[in-house]
């Protein structure tokens, strides 16, 4: 059947009077004539002529939006505005019908929680056959960016026995029959009866095995899925994400930084050069959505002008506390219109803060450095002050904590006496403990959410539509 | 810090008489002179000539295999042998001691079960520095090959509530506190409660969701994490392990045959061109390896060769009953050597008759289709003898099974009689049926178990050596 060519590379045809296969789904079919047929390779049609007076009109009542068709026919030069060709068919064959009565998509306009309702269907519109194409773009050049520089991609365990930095939220594995689980004498559940022998969970994140690898291959990255069993029902949380993750043998914060940035704006330039028509669409369909909001809240930058903007200009960086100073003498918190007023050192950032800082203060991408010891995680390298850690958070517009990550602690004394003040069982990461007992060296790594930079590129303003079936509380579907 | 040069770039280098910065772990020190540094950018170490007798005899004794070096010098021609250059140190700087009394990893042979307790070490050896090399390297090829093809890459769901497939064989997710699960008023669990609000797992396999994809964007893979609960320690399964799992639309089994066999193709030969060092390492290893085997048990052809060997031959294909006719007339069938001896049409293949057919008879890989219906699952599509699908399996040498597909049943009634036939609940699949009801077209998909791609190219006899921390019946380590 694979003789047939995908629409998009029709539509980029320079040749036509050639006799061409295609297949696809309709998406509308006019005055007994014009089909727009897709296949999803593009977000554009292509135009199939038929010869209405010589087809069977039983045929032509098949023809309806969301039908599987295989079309013969000339591509031919086409007068119709918006498209330079068209195909005028000589043969329709039906391959699965669509009854319009109960089909869910009609060529109208259905609102993004309709389409949530029926995510085995959204793919079929434009929108969505937009943003699962950029998404395949950013992911494949994440993979290409770093292995250009010689990363090696770990596939890290998504089944994890430590639990060391996600306590309580993370998800339970069993195999065990839970209305009836065995226990041990005492009464408590005797996991070394379970599958693995012990009480298992899904990884909240493959960052401390990932250093395990660096430790040896330089430079590796996870891509992989990760979990939070979080009651969060927002706009910017997932219970099953995807989650890419960096670590580098030899690298300082600098270094780690410089990797960031550059990752981010290749995959962004990447998109925009694959994706140029896919970007167009979704940044048309954000000043559609835009027009129902008051003027003072519509982006001051098309969604376009919005990426390229990225990359034009580097990120600033600076350190939490110079973002103290500058949140502490801000216009809304003196006028007391942050929530969470910032009153001195050591408060943790919320989401407002990072907005002023990014959209209000610096209007472009941040980075912030050097944050407290108290409010990161134990793996962080200390700084001399005593008081801060080298971390480091990437904030986007829109969007906020977009990458999240540290030069790591190095020092074992450092490290395990930090464990010991928050209470880490070392005993359970003696594997991670010794990459710094035999050859530690100073190293640094990041965290980008996936879901967050697809959000960011394709424009849209819920998670739960830049993954195919988005797991939240209370939902599983499909 | 990342002013440094990988050792890979090193030794590839042209230029010589200019001075470098090299970062890396010690392998070996001799004659307090020569240091042999790995940083896992290539099998192969830099060799570097310490002035021992300007050198501090205190820092001479920190040199131990394992410690972390930075090292200023000149890349200078090398006038011993295996080398084209080695660098002239001016500058040794300990990043991290390694106590040799302590380190695990001393400069002999370790067995491969040692190493597997070691898990978080053994990046540190040439054998699996080289195995995770062409580990990544597969993997990116995986991508590279789909993505020129104008595939689109898709996360598929982790947790689920669809247990059609895998009934009994999946990890059960859950954020209830095991030793206490809220129940209803009859006693049951109430899973209403539950974070998801149903009972849920983790997916045995992405194909049923990626058929969803496919339907819209006509090509769709998945590469992404699957789980079986399965208690089976053997060399070849793991309970958590990467499947590729390709959708296409308007692909009948002829396409979806070419597809799998030009993937496999694709990418051994990108490996190959790759990682030629590690996999003649590798290579090396395996002839080692089977010194200590009789005669009539060693490999016929070296893995280099057998790889070589792939490429060059097109895989055999033949249906299920052309097989079942050469193994019922095959010499062990005769003699009574298997052990499951095969009496006649119908029977499943075991592992001994596959081996056979690839091994002994056609001594190349050999795909297999149109299985008999009640040993294959429900979505295949039905011939029309009534008796066989259109399933395929691609055997590969030494490794079995590497490629389980099908054409999928595209027709509503013949799948939905199936299902009723084999028992699975049509409600609980209504996203499935729906695009047989909508817009269906002949489609098809195949699933590649990236461990078995990984074992075959490496050469490795267990699949727990593959996968950096491997998850197997009473083992979560790490």
């Amino acid at each position: 059947m694979s003789k047939r060519t995908k629409i998009k590379a029709l539509l980029e045809s320079t040749q036509t009077d050639i006799q061409v296969t295609v297949m696809g789904w309709v998406r509308t079919f006019r005055n007994n004539q014009f089909i727009a047929l897709n296949d999803g390779s593009t977000n554009n049609n292509i135009q199939i002529v038929v010869d209405f007076e010589n087809t069977d009109e039983a045929l032509l009542k098949r023809i309806t939006t969301g039908a599987s068709l295989k079309v013969v026919g000339q591509l031919v030069a086409s007068l119709g505005k918006g498209q330079k060709v068209e195909i005028k068919a000589t043969e329709v064959e039906i391959l699965g019908d669509s009854d319009p009565e109960k089909y869910p998509l009609q060529p109208k306009k259905h609102s993004l929680e309709f389409l949530r309702e029926i995510a085995h269907l959204r793919f079929r519109t434009n929108t969505f056959g937009a943003i699962f194409r950029v998404r395949n773009s950013l992911a494949f050049a994440v993979h290409k960016f770093l292995q250009e520089k010689g990363f090696v991609y770990l596939h890290t365990p998504v089944i994890t026995a430590s639990d060391a930095e996600g306590a309580g939220e993370a998800f339970k594995v069993t195999n065990f029959d839970i209305a009836n689980p065995p226990r041990t004498e005492s009464g408590e559940i005797d996991y070394k009866q379970d599958f693995f022998g012990k009480a298992t969970n899904l990884t909240v994140s493959g960052q401390l095995e990932g250093e395990l690898g660096a430790m040896a291959l330089s430079d590796i990255y996870t891509f992989g899925p990760t979990f939070r069993a979080e009651n969060s029902n927002t706009t910017r949380h997932l219970a099953e994400f995807w989650m890419i993750e960096p670590e580098m043998a030899f690298y300082d914060l600098e270094d780690n930084m410089d990797l960031a940035e550059g990752l981010l704006k290749y995959v962004i330039s990447y998109a925009l050069e694959n994706n140029r028509e896919d970007l167009e669409f979704l940044s048309q369909r954000l000043q559609e959505e835009e027009k129902s909001k008051p003027q003072n809240e519509r982006s001051e930058m098309s969604l376009l002008d919005k990426l390229q903007f990225c990359l034009d200009n580097s990120f600033e960086r600076l350190t939490y506390t110079e973002a103290i100073d500058i949140l502490k003498e801000s216009t809304p918190n003196k006028k007391k219109k942050f929530q969470y007023l910032i009153e001195g050192w050591g408060a943790d950032l919320q989401s407002e803060h990072e907005r002023y800082l990014v959209e209000k203060h610096f209007k472009k991408p941040v980075i912030l450095t050097d944050y407290p010891k108290e409010i990161k995680a134990f793996y962080m390298r200390q700084n001399d002050d005593g008081k801060t850690v080298r971390a480091m958070d990437i904030l986007f517009p829109g969007i906020g904590e977009i990458v999240g990550g540290s030069q790591r602690e190095e020092r074992l004394e450092k490290l395990e006496q930090r464990m010991a003040e928050m209470g880490i069982p070392a005993e359970e990461l003696w594997w991670y403990l010794d990459t710094r007992r035999f050859g530690s060296c100073p190293h640094a790594g990041f965290g980008l959410g996936f879901e967050r930079l697809v959000l960011f590129v394709t424009g849209m303003g819920n998670i739960r539509d830049v993954i195919p079936f988005p797991r939240f509380p209370k939902n599983a579907e499909f």
